[in-house]
């Protein structure tokens, strides 16, 4: 698969992820209906902008390429024939979204049978976009105006800006504890980010995130964004971390170890 | 003081708002020095972009009332002969600034011997602001766009969606112990949100914010928003909060004794 495949892939992202913001704008802010389906796991709330984002995405996929697969948060997984995979989070951060603030997006990755290979987070209220292909290029776009993402050097953890959405996501004490060692040590602990903390972790603005609980669409977009933009993201043992779980992002990937070895314990 | 007037104030707010961003958004996202003045306090980051913004409109109110004081975050208190005071956080939420977040804007308020009269929040990079004059309207706008803030009803804890900075602003067992046991018994509790979590309760979308450890230019401009929209905003205890401290806020009045008797144990 060449780049300018890959950026084919990307540019159909990009304008699905723009149609998936027409459809969510309307409801954001606005009275809506939170549906929670979350039963016996906890409040996990959903909504008709979720719903239809979604299907706006699904969509588009299936009238350009019949082939592929497709997993998405809300609607489930369709089996394709094609080796490629889309993966889709309508609204990465639906308790933000209902609640009015602004680190929310759309998340798109494209995956083959080995690793994501394009990802993209769209945030249509503020219109910024982060993407990127397998390889770079990593970039961050808003109005016409295009950046290069590109993470910092921070090797040491006293020095980092750890980020995780909120410390509520680790359930059991164990995985607790070892955020705790990380956030302890580190220079400062911002909490609230959802998707937003991996992008400006790839535009070199936190040094490290730690997060639990995490599914496939939370993690798949933002996997190819680090990595193009210079970081490292893996599961908390430094294996992969499509599916989700444990995750450990780092910008500087000499700061990785040194995380994972507080992770460990 | 009739709305007339306080009107004015608030039109002169709002541009020397618009004023500051235009100074803060260069700095927004790129590489800048982060001081600590924290010292013993524990880490407490300020960037030449709130020392600049808080000049810009130190200068605009010395240069149209000479004669009113000034209380702002990074330059100190300047005593006026007349009854009024500006109270100015450049950058309310300079974590969340300097780590590439949303959840940050300049706080303006005027306030005269009794109590805050006028509160301006102005998000540069979004574009939007949340501004009232005490006794109503309070409004929110971006790009031509302009809304009523009006709060929601939601007069139980349990269906109550509870914001709050970061867990760590409680520095006491004792304040912290007060925060859980709201937050256990919410619905939903969200963290990272600065002066948005004020704004937005608001705007209908929040129902509850509890904080503790902040100061005078941390809750003046939002005290005003809050009262316009329909909410209440108080310390703890219920007393007067101009001054910080322990604060809570409530969308909807019904439900503010009842998570001021919880704050009490």
């Amino acid at each position: 698969m060449s780049s300018t495949d890959l950026a084919t892939f990307r540019d159909f992202a990009l304008a699905a992820a723009t149609r998936a913001g027409d459809a969510i704008l309307p409801h954001f802010r606005r009275p809506i209906v939170v549906d929670d389906k979350g039963g016996a796991r906890g409040y996990d709330p959903v909504t008709e902008a979720d719903r239809a984002a979604e299907m706006v995405i699904r969509d588009a996929i299936t009238a350009r390429y019949p082939d592929h697969g497709i997993l998405g948060e809300e609607h489930g997984r369709a089996t394709g024939t094609a080796p490629w995979t889309w993966v889709i989070d309508p609204i990465d951060g639906t308790r933000s979204f209902i609640t009015g603030q602004l680190h929310w997006a759309t998340l798109i990755a494209l995956r083959d049978t080995a690793k994501p290979r394009v990802g993209v987070v769209h945030q249509p209220f503020v219109g910024e976009t982060f993407h990127a292909i397998d390889g770079g290029p990593a970039l961050w776009t808003r109005a016409g105006e295009t950046r290069t993402l590109t993470t910092r050097q921070c090797a040491r953890v006293e020095d980092a800006i750890l980020a995780c959405t909120t410390p509520d996501m680790f359930k059991m004490a164990a995985t607790r504890g070892a955020f705790d060692r990380v956030s302890t040590r580190a220079r400062l602990t911002r909490f609230g980010g959802d998707c937003y903390a991996y992008c400006l972790l790839a535009m070199g603005l936190i040094d490290v995130v730690v997060e639990s609980s995490l599914q496939p669409y939370d993690v798949q977009a933002v996997m190819t964004i680090i990595g193009a933009a210079g970081g490292v993201m893996t599961a908390w043992d430094g294996g992969a971390c499509d599916d989700g779980g444990n995750v450990v992002a780092c910008g500087d990937p000499a700061l990785h170890p040194r995380v994972m070895a507080l992770l460990a314990g």
